[in-house]
């Protein structure tokens, strides 16, 4: 494999607050390196341990300016209990010009990265 | 696994010119679904088959504005290699403030997705 994915790496004004929300969110651990960076990743137990790439978050300076270009979906077992908990953890419903017939719905997390809660699959 | 990431999602302009090079890049598969929607992931043969999640390039009409808030970062078994081949295939190397010191290569893909070429591991 000449390349492969290593992380999904996140901007962050406060890489630890989005590393506990993260590892809230998807039941993943997380941990801080030396530099300060927040790697969130499947724990021992969990059924994705060594597979699903790692979310790293690194600290910047500026503030989230505009609708990202890039997020994460997540696919529940039960969506609205899921975007419940969520929602109870820090994410708020944005609009992102979505009309809500869709069948997903449309999260940010508490710097206002966007990400899309699907429908049961 | 109350949720579960289902796939990294990126908002693009030519979503099948953007599956095209992300599937040349790490050697994956692409595919369009019935809303156009294009699938870049691990092909029956690919290791990583099963395992990791898909890239998904969604058609939005509004280009790229700013920095990204979120990118991949990429592992390669040779790192020069590894950039010329991108490079080749119509990425481009970008400035988002690195000195160039810090060991990973930071590229672009022809939509302007920063993205790094992280050391070899």
């Amino acid at each position: 494999m000449p390349l492969r994915i290593e992380s999904v790496s996140f901007d962050a004004e406060d890489p630890l607050m989005q590393g506990r929300f993260w590892s809230a969110v998807l039941g993943w651990e997380h941990g801080i390196d030396e530099d300060g960076d927040v790697w969130v990743e499947p724990g021992l137990g969990h059924p994705d341990n060594g597979l699903v790439r790692p979310l790293l978050f690194l600290a910047v300076p500026e503030p989230k300016a505009t609708k990202n270009r890039i997020h994460l979906d997540l696919r529940p077992d039960d969506q609205d209990a899921e975007v419940d908990r969520l929602e109870s953890l820090g994410a708020a419903r944005v609009s992102v010009g979505q009309d809500g017939t869709e069948g997903w719905i449309v999260l940010a997390d508490p710097e206002g990265n966007e990400f899309c809660v699907l429908g049961e699959s």
